[in-house]
């Protein structure tokens, strides 16, 4: 057995820099995104590999409270048979295991959790390439995006909500002495005792594209403030999470701790547990990633929980002018491809004035801005191999039906297309698709088609593009938007417009960094100022109202006065 | 002018240290609690008396934007004509207003938007004696207390309030250099900029018994984090909160800045602008102390604002020993009669187990110690002068209507009685009414009576007492708790108890300090974490839902690289 407070002063520098990395917020990153020998090891990759598919067709072992049956839900978008059974348990046998847990999770305090947070992490760490396969074969993420996305910078992203969570959590002192002065008398001494409660029960909805990346920050913060979570993944990408809750318990069972302070709950598809379970009355904390229609249901419905949601809303580019065209093009050519725009911070709506934008390449019109784009979106993925690499694959059938919908809009500039992939045959990759539209079209542009869509609107000018952008982003919401231009004015005009909508605006992009990546310790990831989203990873509304501080107090007694 | 970059350098130090206080939690105040000579100077009694009266019969010197009428609804529990009228303005108007407001407060930016914050309480506690009077005329309070829980108290939680705000909005910094390495290349360089904006339009209702103390800290809360505020009092208080309006416009408008970042929102009785205001789309935020019925309401129906409630609950004392019996009735029987009782943090039901209780005076039986309790009381009220100054005045028809009520009870053991008072003959001052009830009568002690009632409630145990405890609090709530007894065991089993309750716990309370009174910047005030509050004056969570942290990037270009 290794204690809580032993896990804490193991990891304690690491979480004394990631305070520090979350207050600061420059570049910080605490696991390695590149997939090198030298630094996993000689055997990483192998290992990995064969470790992912010893899992395959086979019960996967993590106890689950009251399980009696298994149930198998996934398909690889890589055309793999998976054939992975997880046990399955009652929602109200999952819930009771969840309030027995939470008196002796509530004694460990903020530190032994975080401590035992942190232990999880890094074993979930020296288990990244076996989570990178597992990440690419339910998400459809390419493998070294998976590995990056799905692994390094997932566990950044969840050690920032822990650094979030324990830095909050600790900021009134467990014990203080409250010295009063009086006139012409003793002072008034009290001992006060501050203690960290969790709200209660916490339940985390994984969704299908980004089970690790989008589910963490809620899992890791709900726990350091002293909620045991149940982890719902989407019946499409379950084995990520699943993984993930075989290892917390592995360690709150080193820990000495009950490991239903971390249980799975999967179902068939349809059953819907997860409304049930996020509107029982003792479920107090939900986060949800996935839908906006069923994150605003949740929003609605669950009312005896706080809600944090990541939902979807119309990613927005305000292209006005540029002086480097082609790192332009390219830049936003890699946005639309990455992960075949399954990305909820991909670009959709592209805003061009009819008048067309000036470049160092000259003036060019919307139509030609369209071709244009089109055109670096093919160079881009021209060769096949580099073509999958970026592209991923298609992560459900519901892409596939919004593919083809926009395929039958009146003006394709470019069109979806198949791409093969050598390592695995039966993958469904697709191209992006680009159309042309106008700002009349608001029907089709105010809705949002999740997937490798993007829409070249045209504007009347790029004050109309701006009012659009505020417009559309604050009724209908947005995770990204960016904006092009040369000039001082527009720009500042545009950071306006985004404080006004609500939204994270990057500027100019045109290298390496691309609007629909964030990083963690850095970039904050939703605003919850506008309707796509009701937290910000991982900022201290995203963990504050996961707990609460219940103070004690009593007379100081003379002979503790020294 | 004095531009709000020069409000903030002028309070910087007071601050700096509020930041500091309300992190370490020990004793701090701001703002002397004592009306002394010494302290406010030679003339400021008299000088706050005769302002107090300046206003009275007048119209109140405040804008209030599209008002064009005058209402006047205040009553004094003293007996004095009051006849002061205020502005009256239409919901949409002042909506309208304060969201003309905002974007001139957003650019303020959270150090100046404090900075002004500070300079408005600097000039509310010059006022603190013309304050305190206004306090005691609409609240009843007496003047002492008017002076400090009205005054200084409730400028010391205003300015914890700013403080918390101040350093959860600066968490983030503004500006921050971003550089990833890059293998074989120059990193990857971004500048970022974060900028808090507040959620929206805020509103702050107020309520009749302590207008300032609790109303204060939603309002500058709201402002600091970049939210204009309508400030709405109670019918029955509009003074205090109207002159604080006043302040603030003032202040405001002397820093360059739109006056109608606050105004105020008066009504007829009846009118209900409380529910209209509250539930407009446009309203985001919602502070409100009074009945647990409006709050609940509130919670219910504002959907479209984050809403802090602090309401009604059970407050509890679970008598189990004591060491120092005539100091334990002394300091209960102080409690009890503090302002009437009308107090959301008096005690109301008191466990004592049918076995009785040991004490260093002997056993005593639940009926005796009911009878000790009702002689202390007495004891304590036996001299009228002393009495009225701590009884204070009924504050409104409502707790006279119960006080009749609970007189009708079958075992009143301690009966209210009228007390007159020498300044005001026409004040209405009652002594506090305690009746005996058992553990199976929940119908009349689950139900909470505001005002000078409490119950002396037999149990089957301490054990039963401290379950008891925390199924009532569980279910209906409450602002405090206190436990007495010499056993470790029973104080270990209170503090949990309290945690499973969700309330703050005072042990052992002999001396000075009652379970009724709370110190800011030490003291948490509420916990959220029971039905009586969703909100905890002043902790994180209490400010970092009222803004948003919005970020935008930028390449770093070479000639900044140094």
């Amino acid at each position: 057995m290794t204690t809580p407070a032993e896990f804490y002063e193991t990891h304690r520098e690491l979480l004394d820099k990631a305070i520090e990395a979350a207050g600061a917020r420059d570049y910080w990153s605490a696991y390695p995104e590149s997939p090198s020998k030298s630094i996993y090891g000689e055997t990483a990759a192998a290992d990995g590999e064969q470790a992912f598919k010893a899992l395959l067709g086979k019960d996967f072992p993590v106890e689950v409270p009251g399980a009696t049956t298994h149930v198998a839900t996934e398909r690889s978008p890589y055309g793999i048979e998976l054939g992975i059974r997880y046990p399955k348990g009652e929602p109200g046998e999952l819930i009771a295991a969840a309030r027995a847990a939470l008196p002796g999770w509530r004694a460990v305090g903020p530190h032994g959790r975080a401590g035992i947070a942190a232990e999880i992490l890094r074993r979930i760490n020296a288990r990244i390439f076996e989570m990178a396969h597992a990440v690419q074969h339910t998400s459809g993420q390419a493998f070294v995006m998976a590995f990056q996305a799905g692994g390094a910078h997932a566990q950044d992203r969840a050690l920032e909500a822990i650094a979030v969570a324990l830095a909050e959590s600790t900021r009134i002192p467990g014990t203080t002495t409250w010295s009063k002065p009086q006139r012409g008398g003793d002072p008034l001494r009290l001992e006060k005792t501050s203690t960290v409660v969790g709200r209660g029960v916490s339940l985390m909805i994984g969704c299908n594209t980004f089970p690790t990346w989008n589910g963490y920050p809620g899992l890791f913060a709900s726990l350091v403030t002293g909620n045991p979570v149940i982890v719902k993944p989407h019946p499409g990408a379950v084995l990520p999470l699943a993984i993930t809750v075989q290892i917390a318990r592995e360690v709150l069972a080193e820990a000495g701790q009950d490991p239903n302070v971390v249980t799975l709950a999967v179902e068939e598809p349809g059953e819907s547990i997860a409304a049930t379970l996020a509107t029982h009355r003792d479920v107090r904390i939900v986060d949800f990633t996935g839908s906006s229609e069923f994150g605003n249901w949740l929003e609605a419905n669950a009312r005896q929980a706080v809600v944090y949601t990541e939902k979807a809303g119309l990613n927005t580019v305000i292209v006005d002018s540029t002086d480097d065209y082609k790192a332009m093009l390219r830049n936003l050519a890699f946005s639309l491809s990455l992960y075949s725009g399954q990305m909820c911070t991909t670009p959709q709506n592209l805003l061009v004035p009819a008048g067309g934008i000036e470049t160092d390449a000259g003036h060019r019109s919307p139509d030609e801005f369209a071709a244009d784009l089109g055109a670096a979106v093919g160079k881009l993925l021209g060769d096949p191999k580099r073509a999958a690499g970026t592209l991923g694959a298609i992560v459900n059938d519901g892409v596939l039906a919004r593919l083809a919908e926009a395929g039958s809009l009146p003006s394709v500039v470019h069109a979806s297309t198949e791409v093969a992939d050598e390592q695995f045959p039966g993958a469904t990759i697709r191209t992006p698709l680009i159309a042309r539209l106008d700002a009349a079209d608001e029907k089709a542009y105010t809705r949002e088609w999740f997937g490798p869509i993007s829409f070249v609107i045209t504007t009347e000018s790029t004050e109309h593009s701006l009012r659009l952008f505020t417009e559309t982003v604050r009724d209908h919401g947005a995770l990204t938007a960016s904006v092009y231009s040369t000039s001082d004015e527009v720009l500042a005009a545009a950071r306006e417009a985004a404080l006004d909508a609500g939204v994270h605006l990057s500027q100019n992009l045109l290298g390496g960094v691309f609007v629909n990546q964030t990083a963690a310790f850095s970039d904050l990831h939703g605003t919850a100022a506008n309707p796509a989203a009701t937290a910000s990873l991982s900022d201290s509304a995203f963990v504050t109202g996961r707990f609460f501080t219940l103070q004690s107090r009593h007379h100081l007694s003379e002979q503790s006065h020294a």
